[in-house]
């Protein structure tokens, strides 16, 4: 991003860095009338990120000399909104809360020190607190609380004449025109209209021809990991969000869905790396602690029942000391597969409604690729594995390939069960209405080391020492 | 959302499945003329998923109902597009080709048979090949490759009015107008219109005046991850793509953002989990397997190397039997705690150009992290693991925490120096240009295996072997 980053090459391109420009005029002693023309050219994202680099003086300069609206416009940006908002002039603030976009107000004021938040609310007025409850309203999974209220409405007896005449009054105010939503007579949704055809229409054309009655709609209170991949689907450039009524109370734009996309694939990779939650720099360490922990404190309860399983055969392994050293091998092999068939199918269930018959075809193709690696790798184990104890253990190439032999089909068949249950577990838990990603770690970690370690110690202690009497 | 799914609650909702009411449009032996008139009400994504489940005869009858321009919108959401374009007149479908965005129209020719690719190339008009040919240009990682060439320019000698004008043709063909790019005489980009700032300008305003100089852009050639935060934290409906010119070449528009967002999460989620990229349900096996192989290739390799270091310590296990049963214990552990420090570092890689000073703090908050969880972990296994071994393996109390203290400490231990390489190995190879999410997993797991195992077992050897003198 050339905005931001130096250019590297050599040739025609720019090389700017807006950030830079903008310090240096607000360091520069030129008069605040200069100041604030110039500075209002520059995006309100490159604002925020200097002021998040600014001293406090710099900041009240840029406070006290951007106009009020352009000012809302970069505490949008700012990811310390509520702390700087702080800075600000009392009655000054709550007019700037009343021109953000009220599901960032809403966002500013959770994060808000609550004397604060209770002064500035008491000094808002009472239109603006109504949008703002029903943001409150509510729950995080709801696509409602990542909707925008940007958006402009016709109804639909207008002419054509009439809609842009209406357009252009509500452009002032709001600036996400490209679609139009049309109510009926009682402000109920009626369609889309995209505002080029608007444009294009004739004066004489009929407003009801360009309205399109099939366009798609969202509920406020649908869950969001119910409806966001229809919303993706749709690639739109905005999509009204109605009231149980019908109403139209805001819109999910394509960049409210950037950033809900971001979060909710975020959490998912959190939780596959046994996060409770995504994780950034600035947080402080006992935050991050209590979000590793409870996984770790889990796996230490379930990796006993492992140590107690592999406890079992300790005779086994105080014959034939030897079968140890693999015994990390193949844990390690049947974990990793598990986690890729896990990853495949979160991201699989994420991806589609499955039918029982789908569920089924991605369970048997995720055993196949199980038997698949197995196979080339169980293989390749019992050829390699057992030169290396041949070769470097110097024992006797019968027994090297007996416990080569063994190590193998332990792999095969790890690999092969670790595959389904890493398949299985998910589409189950999602199936009883359980986060497959938060739960499914640890429990297929521990399944999956159970299978192994008996698999592994099992066929040892049955065709080694039980058949083939070889100890060490 | 309800245009796809029912509405589960019994209210004033209204209970539409826009794809059921398709299919039956399709299959009703209404008049052409009447399903066209109807179908063209529908939403192209809706359309094009009903494609997917028609027979080929209800096919044909969509292809030969809708315009050309329809059909051309449904095949830029159709995921097999390039095989069911071969359904259609070799004529028609290179028309289709010069209607889809050029983006789009490169990754249907890509997936397409050699021998159609080459008829319908001959077959489409040279402006067009031209556009495809600089799409083709780009590699997958260059942000060129994912523009759109949907966008309106002005030039910025134009009146208001002008402009308006040029815009209001420009829009029969161009559905992105929201952002309108201004060139100089010589065709160099020179900023950006709103839309909303064109249409409430006066008549007798300057066009000047209202262009943003400042406005953010992006170079074709940049790479895709280079420059996707900061796309992101502009929030923008689109932002202009420029050639080493600084001609306008396309845009990216929110929406490609989504894809771009979806796609770039979607491969780090893969390669954590060990694979080479993303699958899905209707890939082949072969492919599956072949995405899967390679790491479990090298973590068999680099099992074996710690299988190696596990028989250096035959001698410790055959004197005290007990100790392997905790040998899985820490090796989960130590993978655990490196999988959840390697996925934040990945992540705050990612986001943020880090400064030396900022990867310092990230690799000293991972270890405080990890030392604050090993004791933890570390006390309660030393606890309860000692009470364990005393209990269900009747071993005298001195001998059981003897061996719970071992296993205490090997976890503190094991967890910190876990942290560490998970926090550094990925912050090297970013350095050297190595994508760390897929290279620093086999890696990490290799390591934290080796440091679990000698410092476990070395422990039990010195401790309580060479110390205590306790065998088993």
């Amino acid at each position: 991003m050339t905005s931001v980053n130096e250019v590297l090459k050599d040739n025609d391109k720019v090389k700017i860095n807006y950030q830079d420009e903008i310090i240096a005029l607000v360091r520069s002693k030129s008069s605040p009338k200069v100041v604030k023309d110039k500075l209002s050219e520059y995006h309100a994202s490159d604002i925020a990120d200097v002021i998040e680099v600014c001293t406090l003086k710099e900041r009240e300069l840029i406070y006290r000399i951007l106009d009020m609206q352009s000012l809302a416009d970069v505490f949008e940006y700012l990811e310390n909104a509520s702390e700087l908002l702080e800075e600000i002039d009392i009655q000054k603030a709550a007019r700037i809360l009343e021109l953000v976009d009220a599901d960032d107000a809403v966002d500013i004021l959770k994060d808000a020190d609550p004397k604060m938040r209770k002064a500035w609310l008491s000094l808002m007025n009472k239109e603006h607190l109504k949008t703002i409850n029903v943001f409150y309203s509510y729950e995080e999974d709801e696509i409602g609380s990542r909707m925008s209220t940007n958006f402009v409405t016709l109804y639909c007896n207008l002419s054509i004449k009439e809609a842009m005449t209406s357009i252009i009054k509500q452009a002032k105010s709001h600036d996400n025109i490209s679609n139009i939503f049309v109510l009926d007579e009682n402000g109920v949704y009626y369609g889309t209209i995209s505002l080029n055809e608007l444009i294009i229409a004739r004066e004489n054309d009929e407003l009801l021809d360009i309205i399109s009655t099939s366009y798609p709609y969202v509920y406020s209170d649908e869950k969001i990991d119910d409806c966001i991949e229809n919303l993706k689907d749709y690639s739109e450039k905005s999509i009204p969000v109605l009231s149980d009524e019908n109403k139209v109370l805001g819109v999910i734009t394509a960049q409210d869905l950037i950033e809900v996309v971001d979060d909710e694939m975020g959490e998912d990779y959190a939780k596959l790396a046994g996060l409770t939650a995504e994780e950034d720099l600035k947080e402080p360490i006992f935050e991050s602690v209590r979000k590793r922990l409870p996984w770790l404190v889990l796996l230490l309860g379930l990796g006993l029942v492992v140590s107690s399983v592999v406890g079992l055969f300790e005779a086994v392994v105080s014959q034939l000391t030897m079968i140890i050293c693999f015994q990390s091998l193949i844990l390690d092999m049947s974990g990793n597969v598990g986690t890729q068939s896990l990853a495949v199918t979160i991201r699989v269930l994420m991806d589609a409604q499955l039918t029982g018959k789908k569920q089924l075809s991605l369970i048997l193709k995720e055993m196949k690729v199980g038997l698949l690696n197995g196979l080339l790798l169980g293989s390749l184990s019992f050829v390699g594995i057992g030169l290396y104890i041949a070769l470097f253990k110097h024992s006797p190439a019968v027994t090297a390939f007996s416990i080569s032999a063994c190590i193998g089909t332990a792999l095969l068949l790890a690999m092969v069960i670790s595959s389904l249950v890493g398949t299985i577990i998910p589409i189950v838990f999602k199936k009883i209405g359980v986060d497959p990603a938060v739960a499914s770690g640890p429990l297929i970690t521990t399944v999956n080391d159970l299978v192994a370690v008996v698999t592994y110690y099992g066929l040892t202690w049955i065709f080694i020492i039980d058949i083939m009497h070889i100890t060490c």
